[in-house]
């Protein structure tokens, strides 16, 4: 009865966006809707014959995330901590377990998705039936979504102001075909801003968020943030990840913490909430990740994924207990 | 004459913050007026009775930054590759060369600042006196403002939408009393959105934005959009720079390059825009930064401060060309 109904556009002030080709020429955006393949048809009738959309979407988005067994978010206070890799190595990891094809991933990092090229999607497209739009299918048909789909070229950025950042992500929970999934992940952008705000309002069923962090002070900082906004909005925390945990050199052996060390069981400790584990650092993981092949099913027997695995058995266990 | 009007109060509708304790309690933001000792007496005015009020704060702005000789944005399309780290000693080697005092510093990252950390100012609190809010005082008189000083605790997140983000921003540029200065570092957070946005429209008199990346191919596709975004606002790009540029084992000498190497030098090349040069890895670096003492300053003879120091003459030669 919805299918027809995932096909919304939007009526948006002028303000709330930027992808004209001159500052001056601030029209109309080319992602007013993001997923509609009836844009114009709808938009001649006219916003007031329209009964409301709002509530039509939350109605579908209800219905769509219903089937969804498991939602998980991953967040962190500060960037470039890996939050994407642990989305992408952990969706694989989940999926490698008898989850063929009921894994999600929603990369709802609006401006910098990075996702798609960590899972070899980078000229993926998504593509509308009349169910709605599908994702794009990545390694162990791990479905995936993300803003780099929709964009003409990898180089577009995408200058949107928040209010229309929590439209698109509402679109991608109620208008895409998730289907049947034992599991979706939420890879957010970084921050306490508008998009994880938006998330955990549109999904206040959350099993939970994995936090993704450095060893480094200056990150834990920031990481605390992540914690209290987590509790602030009622989001059970599965646990705390360390990412960027220590350079063996692997010509003489010897270690080096680059970005300090124990950070992220410190804070973990502090906050009182679960350590998950740790990753070391590995330029196999960087090269995996540039060539578009979760390091988990790259290099499997390194460090890396042997530490990975055993942060993913807590996050099973995590949500067996909910089960 | 604008010396009153610095004093500004705001009314914000209750879906753009979220401060509250509980996931009910979504009443008033503790941060509704950033920066005014007077709001309960204006507030009682009454909106309608206040002469436009944001005419006169960006009337107070342009007088403000027309004592600024020159701005620049330092931005990213990823977090976590060093923008912070590149603003604060970017901004102590400027002071360093005569400059003492007269360097700014805006830490625009509102939800993750970590400027003040490595700045050591973790405990900083802006003091407002007749003429407007004061800055906080860094190593060798650098003036900083960042959202950290007016926290309760580091723990704070601050759950805001963009445009509160907006007003903030605006604020810091018009309310602080930052004086006579050669220039205004202002350290963005990473992506496309209202930060950034917010920046480029508030002050269009920008002398230009520097860019900072790591080497790896995800960084990259993420640091097209932000030369994208640049070109697109009209903000002149002062060039690329490229941290965590290979790693040499302190033990055995080998290099190895952890997240890939010559991403940045490949996209400036790519992409048309200077590239101002590479810091290279060093454990040095993240110990410096939690110990709130810029490496250039601790570590003056390494590698990475020789390498920074090249960095920050071309980008004097920038502002010389434009004087």
């Amino acid at each position: 009865m919805f299918g027809n109904q995932a096909l919304f556009w939007l009526i948006l002030p002028k303000w709330l966006y930027y992808t004209a080709q001159s500052k001056e020429d601030l029209t109309q955006t080319k992602y007013g809707d993001l997923l509609s393949g009836e844009i114009s048809q709808k938009a001649g009738e006219g916003a007031s014959h329209t009964p409301d959309r709002n509530q039509l979407q939350m109605e579908l988005l209800h219905k769509r995330m219903g089937r969804v067994k498991h939602k998980i978010a991953v967040i962190s206070g500060k960037g470039g901590v890996g939050k994407s890799l642990v989305t992408v190595n952990l969706a694989v990891a989940l999926a490698m377990r008898g989850r063929n094809g009921r894994v999600g991933v929603l990369d709802a990092d609006i401006h910098g998705p990075s996702v798609p090229k960590m899972m070899g999607l980078k000229e993926a497209r998504l593509h509308t039936g009349p169910p709605g739009t599908f994702p794009a299918i990545g390694p162990l048909n791990v479905k995936v979504v993300s803003m780099a789909f929709l964009l003409p070229s990898a180089e577009d950025p995408v200058i949107w102001r928040g209010p229309l950042k929590m439209t698109a992500i509402r679109q991608f929970l109620s208008d895409i075909v998730w289907g049947d999934l034992y599991v979706l992940l939420i890879d957010l952008p970084p921050g306490t801003g508008d998009e994880p705000l938006s998330v955990a309002q549109l999904l206040p069923e959350m099993d939970g968020v994995v936090i993704v962090t450095i060893p480094s002070e200056v990150s834990q900082v920031v990481v605390r943030k992540a914690v209290t906004f987590a509790r602030k909005l009622g989001m059970p925390i599965i646990g705390v990840v360390e990412n960027m945990s220590g350079f063996i050199c692997p010509k003489c052996g010897t270690r080096f913490d680059i970005f300090q060390s124990g950070g992220g069981q410190k804070i973990a400790s502090e906050m009182n909430v679960p350590f998950l584990g740790s990753i070391p650092i590995d330029q196999k993981i960087c090269k995996d990740s540039d060539e578009g092949i979760p390091f988990i099913i790259k290099h499997s027997d390194s460090l890396a994924s042997k530490s990975f695995m055993e942060l993913v058995n807590k996050i099973e266990d995590f949500l067996k207990a909910k089960s």
